[in-house]
């Protein structure tokens, strides 16, 4: 086993009391070593998404969703940094110095049906998610699963990694879902959000044509920077669906929905040419809100809607490529691991522009 | 111009009256003869499908459908018959005496961004439909369009041509939507119905595996006759989802929903595996049905939700030959134009098993 | 029908001998008036493509393919101008004053197997040709047919339009053939040639990883202009493919062969990764080459050849879509129609860097 | 670690010799037990493939190919039997008493690229091959990896799951890479022979329309009674070409050349209609043979060739359960493993018709 110099002990926010007012103070606990197929992992930074709060404080225990015993408290599920040691059988995949990043999926079976076909993996039952129900990446050395870590490209900075491999391959897939052609259409509801500001440069990567809906002028700014043609102010705007059909004649070959509002899905089929297709991918918290259409207006007019969640292991190393190349950069609102806490308040009260990230090492 | 000897007076059922208590008894009228790009069908048959009855007694008013002058009161839209006459410029494709079908499509204009792509004619905003906005099937000599007629091939009987060239190529072109692979299962709710029961051996034919549900033995006993593998009584189960995963495992790959009920799209994600896909095809009357699922269910699945709506000229080129082949047939009620009224009524009543057809010339 | 002033009388290139002495000197000849479905154009530009010169000069006789007398001697097809008369039934689709191209295919059937199938239509049995066996765009007054005819959108000036039609839409098609991802590579053999230069373009804008194969700095400065990340120069490399596997790891994605020689489609496959495409388009006029390989290397690595050949008419408007939105724009030398002779002499000797191009109307 | 009674001698039929004169004389050898990730294989029968005997005879040692060390002297890569111990880390796939199957890939690394997409782990370059590069299926307890065995299902005898992970699923995999829809043509030279044989029975069951060609009765006898709709003796047949025509207008959508031959892939191009594929599977011995066609054919017909080999672990699982369905059988020449020498001398004489199968263990 390939090593270097190891601390005994480290940092890391480990969750205390439940509930709201629960809090992920720094604290020192044990380093541990891997074991066989798994690494320890140096993590420089760390991503801070929606979901960690939300599992931190709580908020999905109506929905039974809490983090398990297995986190040892330990929430966090976008780490990039550095392997320091390589465990028993990993020694193919990895050696100590290269740079590894740790994502949602922590690990999956490699064995069911959906582990064997293609990108379906996401749905293996047997998955381990970092944070949620193994050890997350709010800690400097982290243990992890040599097989499902994924390798960071150099042009990747370590803050950036984080957050690509989460929003950015969500936002990724999604456009791939999309079905959209180089040349085409597509809408994107909620353009200059933290998923939807991934999407609009993975669409104009990828050769599309995008038309941004949010709301302001910084938004349009950002949107129209990052390579939107058409920006449309949702604020300032009566009829969506005209400002559409005026630019893309019979409608948008694809809508990829990453806004969490009902108003959004209630749009999205609107907005379609025959045979277009909406992108579902923002989770509204209200329960009741559908992704659908009237079956008269689904089948006369052959739309299609397609959930689309994170995204495969391949899909990562291709996400993370778009930005080694330069061309898909996250906007990031940087702090330290101390500062978790706080983050997570701005968070709650919207004052964290972009994607949040957390250095944690020294 | 080729041309067999044709009378210059024919019968015709036309529309009489408005509204529920309308009537399309035979009289007789002219016959026209083809101009530039058209021919002249003798019709042995016709379907009688139920928009046929919805547009003669204006069940559509309140939407704004309504038969228009065009058809000068003739409704119907799956006939099958003969070329007895061939206009100028029509010769390349047709002589006297080939065998012609009319659909619900009866032209499009060749030229606009759908007719260029592949099947998308459907949606193309100039086509005339037969009983709506052209004459229909229901008299003896009918002038169609010489491009959009179709090519009925031997092995097809006159009485089968009319269904298989609406209900036939729906469910046909249904199954091909739902992306479902030989040896994967595909779930047909309303199996045992006009479209179910065409879907059911098309599914069959192109290598799915089948489980069928409708209601009561007589239904079973078709479903398994025409090819199912697994029927399950809605009338007798009380909980369909746990059925299908019995069968399927994870799911089926596939759910097709001819029934025009919403407890059958509200049902329809939950029988899916991951990946997997509804389309949408049965027409609910009650305007708050919705094909769709919640957005977190649509998304943690990847399930996809497809519109389709009959089919284009080459689908029904390929699913008459089916038929051709011996693979699909439709059960049939057989009657007489001049039992139209009488037919009409008996549908309303559900006494017509299977797809209706009427014997129109001599 | 519409119109504007039309002379009686124009100029038009007309063949006169035969062989490799033919010449194509500029005469008076009548203007014709469109019939049924039929537009006039009056041609601005016309492109000058090899494969004219090599109707002119008889190249082909011995493959029994010559200029049929429908053309009356005129040969050409890559024009682009204006719409001065539209014929019956065509008003749908055009009026004066519409910019208009015509193509290599003049028009079709509209109804075999072939036109009735998405963009299939290039296998029509009865299609025409321009300048082959239809009348071709080496003249002012040209009627062509309505439906085929392209339109031509704001942002493409009518001497770029031309070479659009062919030599682009054959390298955008061929890039849609490949298969290959935005994000992956495609290797471009002949990249800084007619179609090569063409192709770099719409890969480029495709989203695609470009490595170009050419001779000679002034070609390397032009790929790379033109948007490849990687040039080869072929005449300064002993083993291209070990290039292309340092630069890919595994292989190319795609090789698409726009290069008419053998060594070419030898080489071709050798760039490849498992599962890989070549795509075949560029024809030697040696009979014996072969695109293809050795079974054992085809299954055992799954490679992929696929021929790719012009475009449909909703290709050449994709096409000319990414001229429109200033992606892809031709090589130009420019000329006059009476200069046609002269230009086909040049383009022998080699002496016409990318698309000749010659100014028909005054 | 679960286990049943198992023996501490076996009988393994062992290489001994080298060139065409090898034998593989059974002997008692130890019983291995399973090692962290693998199970123990009684294995109940064996397939004997072709290439097991040129492995044996070292046919391919021109090549540089030859059994490996780690095989022990043990070929045989079709083995079908019943797990009799499970090692640690294998209990969540594997228990005991469970079917399981040894293939030809007998792991991969589960972690490169290949691995990583879909179905593409066939190209991954750290596999290692049964009765190659790790111990074969002739002898009675193998010891197998856990993750890339397979689950045999029930409705699959153990004579008849050998051949189809080999065999079966090649003809499986290269059916569904041929893209012949439902409906549509399939031509299958060789279709009489081990691989042909399932194709034709893979093909129907996937809906395709099969036109055999073999030599001989017996041969047209088998193919009409697995299913070919049409059979070409080639024997008795001047122009095939001209035969395919005829059935089927335009020609066929696909050929899948299984016959080893260089007359096969010379013929097969001229089978096709525009747009249509060759599937290469056969691997001539001739290495001058190549799969391919002149560019002028390939791009003018837009003709595809795609090779094809083996196929994935999911492949497997599919290709089986079309057996278990009862609608796949190879037609076996069973022995004992002692008869190993005489069956492979009978193959090369030709003696043995469909697929051989010795059985193992007692």
């Amino acid at each position: 086993m390939g090593s270097v110099d190891i601390p005994s002990k480290q940092s890391a926010a480990v969750r205390e009391g439940t509930g709201e007012s629960a809090k992920a103070p720094v604290k020192q606990i044990d380093v541990r070593m891997p074991g066989a197929g798994e690494i320890l992992i140096k993590v420089n930074w760390t991503g801070l998404c929606a979901s960690d709060k939300s599992l931190i404080h709580d908020e999905w225990k109506d929905f039974g969703v809490a983090m398990q015993d297995a986190t040892k408290g330990i929430a966090g599920h976008e780490g990039a940094g550095v392997v320091v040691a390589v465990g028993e059988g990993a020694e193919s995949r990895w050696k100590v110095g290269d740079r590894a990043g740790v994502k949602w999926i922590a690990s999956t079976c490699g064995e069911c049906e959906f582990c064997l076909t293609g990108t379906d993996e996401v749905h293996c039952t047997a998955q381990k998610n970092s944070g949620f129900s193994a050890e997350g990446t709010f800690q400097e050395y982290l243990v992890a699963d040599a097989r499902y870590s994924s390798k960071i490209p150099d042009g990747v900075k370590d803050e950036e990694a984080g957050p690509i491999m989460c929003g950015g391959v969500t936002a990724y897939v999604a456009c791939k879902r999309s079905s959209v052609k180089p040349g085409q259409w597509i809408v994107l509801p909620g353009a200059g959000g933290g998923l939807g500001h991934f999407a609009v440069q993975y669409a104009r990567a990828m050769g599309m044509r995008v038309i941004a809906i949010d709301g302001g002028d910084a938004k349009r700014d950002l949107c129209k920077k990052l390579g939107a043609e058409v920006f449309i102010d949702y604020t300032a705007t009566s009829d969506i669906a005209a400002e559409v059909m005026k630019v893309t004649g019979a409608g948008a070959h694809g809508v990829l929905v990453t806004a969490a509002t009902k108003q959004a899905y209630d749009m999205a089929p609107g907005l379609l040419r025959p045979n277009g297709t909406v992108v579902v991918v923002g989770l509204p918290k209200d329960p009741s809100v559908v992704a659908g259409a009237p079956p008269i207006m689904m089948a006369l007019r052959r739309l299609n809607f397609v959930g689309s969640v994170v995204g495969s292991l391949k899909d990562v190393e291709e996400a993370l490529d778009f930005t080694a190349r330069g061309l898909v950069h996250p906007i990031l609102s940087k702090g330290k691991l101390t500062e978790l806490d706080d983050f997570m308040e701005k968070m709650s009260k919207g004052q964290l522009p972009g994607r949040a990230v957390l250095q944690v090492a020294a």
